[in-house]
Order: structure tokens, then C-alpha cells, then sequence
């Protein structure tokens, strides 16, 4: 999983970095003193779904079988990748983590996680089917009505506050998003 | 400006890196072979604003006085970083590349650019006044009705699509966005 460990040493060359402010810049950015190079750090996105079975109108959730939140209940979510769109992202997690078989719907949520450099982007998605394979990183993958979402065991907020808008969303009969949050 | 060069040595240690499949992932990584350290490369976000003058419906665009694009027009935009919100990070970049005075608005568009690995956000936004001051990353801050927009001298594929949409929903009346692009 993508840390924000500060650079020491020149990812290009390998000499050790110094930290200046860069000509042109107003922050402090790593630079080599031997090749020039600078390196930036940026916040990352993390992409997922809430899958709904439409029929009654549960969710799905995934029990981790990974660290952190170990044996908590989580929306199918990891790291965006290089080479995807977000919701391209946002489906391939959903198959690997619950191996739910979805259609994918619109951003439903954009959550901010300054304290650790993240955007969590959630997407609504409907399930085509009640077959799940959850992969390596999932204990378990299963359906929850409202009335029976652990709100206790939620592995992070940005599920818990995902979740909450969708079951507010839908009680108050109104359109389903998107809605931004930021998380302190 | 990140951009994405593939890492040689370790950014831990300057050891000289691998690329290999780490245990309990499925893609490459550069792990380093003396100090364990596995580096990821994931896409990054461009938070920009589409700011807007009420009182006539113009919107305001800079000409850029940085390569790429060098001369060509742009909606205020740029990477954003670590210890900021997505909205932050486009509020200060109004601020730095027009001097701009607005006032935040909701999300607009969501653009995909897979090719570079970025992801670009754009809030609606209203000015406060029509004073601008350009950062030295803009040769000038314009307001341009839509008649008026320079269509052949737009630096960049997100903001063409992003005011487009802005036009496009005016014309028709209905509320703005958000809309969800991906850029081929």
C-alpha cells in the first residue's frame, strides 16, 4: 500500500537529496544535488464502490482479511493505479476484494482525508448478481439491510460517512448524491 | 511538475531497485533489494475552478506564461498537494495563477487523463470582483464571454470539455453537472 515516506535519497540516481525550495516553487521539494532531479509528493486517490441489490435494497460489505482494521467491515475500496480511470479503478477493486459481479453508477462521493493525503472517490453500483468470491485481502462478503450495518465494526470513515449519506439520500426520497465531505 | 519517471534507485537507501510482483499484490513495483522498501507510482490530481462573473455570465481564463502551452489560454489549475482538500487546492490556485477573488462552488467535472496518469477536478466558482492580479505562471487574467472564448488557443483538452459542459448546461437550462469525462 502506497506510504508517504520522505524521499532521502534520489530515486533517479541514488545521492542523497537535499530539501529547498525549487526556483519557481513556494514549498519544499526534494532535490538531488547531483542530477538535478526534483521529486514531489501528492495526495492519492482511492477508489470504490456501494453496491446495492436493488431487489431489497441491501448493501454490500467486505470483512478484511488485512491490516489496518483487521476483521472490520469496509465498502470494496483500494489505491487508484496508473493506467485506469477512476471508475475503471473503482470496478476492479469492487472484483477483487467482494468478486461481485456490478453495473457500474455514478460518483455518489468525494471525500477528503487531508491527515493522510487522500481523496476517496465512491461510486454507486447495482449488483447483477448474489454470487460473491471475495479475494485475498476479504474474510467475508455479505449483504447488509439498513437496520443491520454494523455501525461499530466500520473499518474508516470515509464508509461510514458513505453509507451514512446513502441511507439518508434514500430515506428522504431525494437524488442520490454526490455529495463531499471533508474528514478531520 | 510530477511526472512520473520510473524509479531506478531506492528512495530510502540509493540502492539500485528491481521491478517485480511484491508478495500479495499483482503488479510490478520497484522493490529494493537492501532495505525491502517497495516504491508505488499512482496518478495524481489537477484541481482547477471555472470562475464565473454573475453579473454578465463571462468566465475568466489565463494565458499561460509556463511551458506546456506556452501563450495559450487555461482555467486556473494545478497539482494539488499534500495537506490541502481537493477545493483548497483549487481555491489557492485561482488565487496564484489570476489573483483572483471568488467564491467556492460545488464540483463540476470529474476528467480522466489515463495517458498521464492525472486526474483533473474542476469546481464552479463566482467572482467576487474583477480585479486580478496574474501569478508569474500567467501572462494575463481575461474574462471571456462565450462568443468571445479562444476555441483554438485552449491549452488543454480538460478545460475545452470542462467549459463546453459549462455552456452546454447554461444553454439548456438544466443545473450544472457534475459531470464525468474520460480524456482518450
Amino acid at each position: 500500500m502506497p506510504l508517504f515516506s520522505r524521499f532521502k535519497h534520489c530515486s533517479n540516481c541514488g545521492s542523497p537529496v537535499d530539501y529547498r525550495v525549487p526556483p519557481d516553487d513556494n514549498r519544499e521539494r526534494a532535490m538531488c544535488p547531483a542530477c538535478g532531479m526534483v521529486h514531489y509528493q501528492n495526495p492519492l486517490n482511492v477508489v470504490g464502490t456501494l453496491p446495492v441489490w436493488e431487489a431489497d435494497g441491501r448493501v454490500l460489505l467486505c470483512r478484511r482479511a488485512i491490516e489496518p482494521r483487521h476483521g472490520l467491515w469496509t465498502l470494496p475500496a483500494g489505491f487508484m493505479e496508473l493506467g485506469e480511470t477512476t471508475a475503471e479503478g473503482a470496478l476492479r477493486e469492487t472484483q477483487e476484494e467482494a468478486g461481485a459481479d456490478i453495473a457500474m453508477g455514478p460518483l455518489f462521493t468525494l471525500l477528503n482525508v487531508v491527515r493522510v493525503g487522500q481523496v476517496h472517490l465512491f461510486y454507486l453500483a447495482t449488483l447483477r448478481s448474489l454470487q460473491f468470491d471475495p479475494g485475498p485481502e476479504s474474510l467475508e462478503a455479505q449483504l447488509f439491510a439498513e437496520a443491520e450495518i454494523p455501525w461499530e465494526e466500520i473499518a474508516f470513515q470515509t464508509t461510514r460517512e458513505t453509507l451514512r449519506c446513502f441511507f439518508d439520500d434514500r430515506r428522504a426520497g431525494r437524488g442520490f448524491g454526490p455529495h463531499a465531505i471533508d474528514i478531520a
